[in-house]
């Protein structure tokens, strides 16, 4: 653990710049911004999604990932990191851990897929820019479910179907 | 994208007063404390929520839609929001980006909905105090159950019916 | 209500330590860290969990509840704080407000529960490090599913039985 009793108003602006670059990271996901993505890691990133079941060893070998198995319109997720643990490690370094809840509605497949994890990141900042130089998580649990299991489950906005509109009646 | 480079630990108060406004109003929400919900409106505040199917163009007609559509207590809500990416655009005003998470249980009609979402939110300060100015968001997805389609599925707490405990046995 | 109109960088500091001292509390739940679910309180510590339903008088308590109820590893849980309302009342004491949700698999008796609520506490700073003197939530609502309701929902991942590893077909 990094002794934080020395933490200082300054640290703290460094600490909100980097949970800045972790919500980008998340919300290009989510949106399918993967323009945002590439743009939250180093050339040299390295990742190792789900207890090192999905690893990779450069940013083009993680976007590869992420647009082959996220980039259908019919994939519709909500990645959310809370908790954020951020350690400054240098002036350019630091260390952080979050807690992810993540939901996954793929609309092809018909089914739901849920988890919980925990996240252990090391950034870096170059050029005044912080960027992910590796990252990783570790489920708690996951789950999936066939949606079809539950009957008069219905699926009633989708960001790309409907425009981020709810079709319910109001 | 609003530049971060110059952020100031002063800045990081007013972006922990607006955080604390959107908490308050998310707070007054699910707790249908309807007075504290108003109070964080200006009164020229306009609303597009569900990508812009709910729009309102006063303080009165979002505080009227929010309690007709939200005010019964068999009516059960969590309404989260997370990644607060917010930018101070001048000493008075700011604009912020937030993803949602919501759980609605209407015990009344026996669903349960689930959704996620972008916010998009405006702020002004007048007279020291933050208020939002205009919001709104976009839905990742959302989905209805009936929750008589699980069979055993059963609520066990509720804020008003069982004050806030827990009938589960222990 | 506390004034909030006089916050200091300084008091940004404090905030983000007593943050850190719930993420840790909630990480250590998790993870079944109870070593450092015991750092986060004062010996003296007092909780009302579940509206009251679960109330103790000392740490020693609070951890013999916590470690009984929750400590099988067949008891996988996501326990998410959101929305800190932190108000720092003196040097050395706080109070805040959490908006928790929560998400327990139990595959021992094959159920899951969900449920969100609102906490609230006091922290208290001695010897520089902050910790809960009381703590306590009341629920906005919980429900209980038994799991094989829903036919098809599959475990695909456990922190401790697949060491947090997907066992999804990629």
């Amino acid at each position: 653990m990094v002794d934080t009793a020395g933490m200082t108003p300054e640290d703290l602006v460094e600490i909100e710049l980097i949970k800045r670059l972790k919500y980008r990271y998340l919300r290009g996901l989510d949106q399918k911004d993967w323009t945002a993505v590439e743009s939250c890691f180093t050339e040299d990133a390295t990742a190792a999604y789900s207890g090192g079941k999905y690893a990779f060893e450069s940013r083009a070998e993680i976007l590869d990932f992420l647009t082959r198995s996220m980039g259908a319109e019919t994939f519709l997720s909500s990645h959310r990191c809370h908790h954020p643990e951020i350690d400054l490690t240098s002036a350019t370094t630091a260390v952080g851990t979050w807690a992810l809840e993540d939901v996954v509605i793929d609309t092809t497949w018909d089914i739901t897929i849920r988890g919980a994890a925990f996240y252990t990141d090391e950034y870096v900042k170059e050029e005044g820019v912080w960027q992910i130089r590796t990252t990783g998580y570790k489920r708690s649990y996951e789950e999936i479910q066939p949606r079809g299991a539950v009957p008069g489950l219905k699926l009633t906005a989708s960001w790309w179907a409907t425009d981020g509109r709810s079709m319910l009646d109001a």
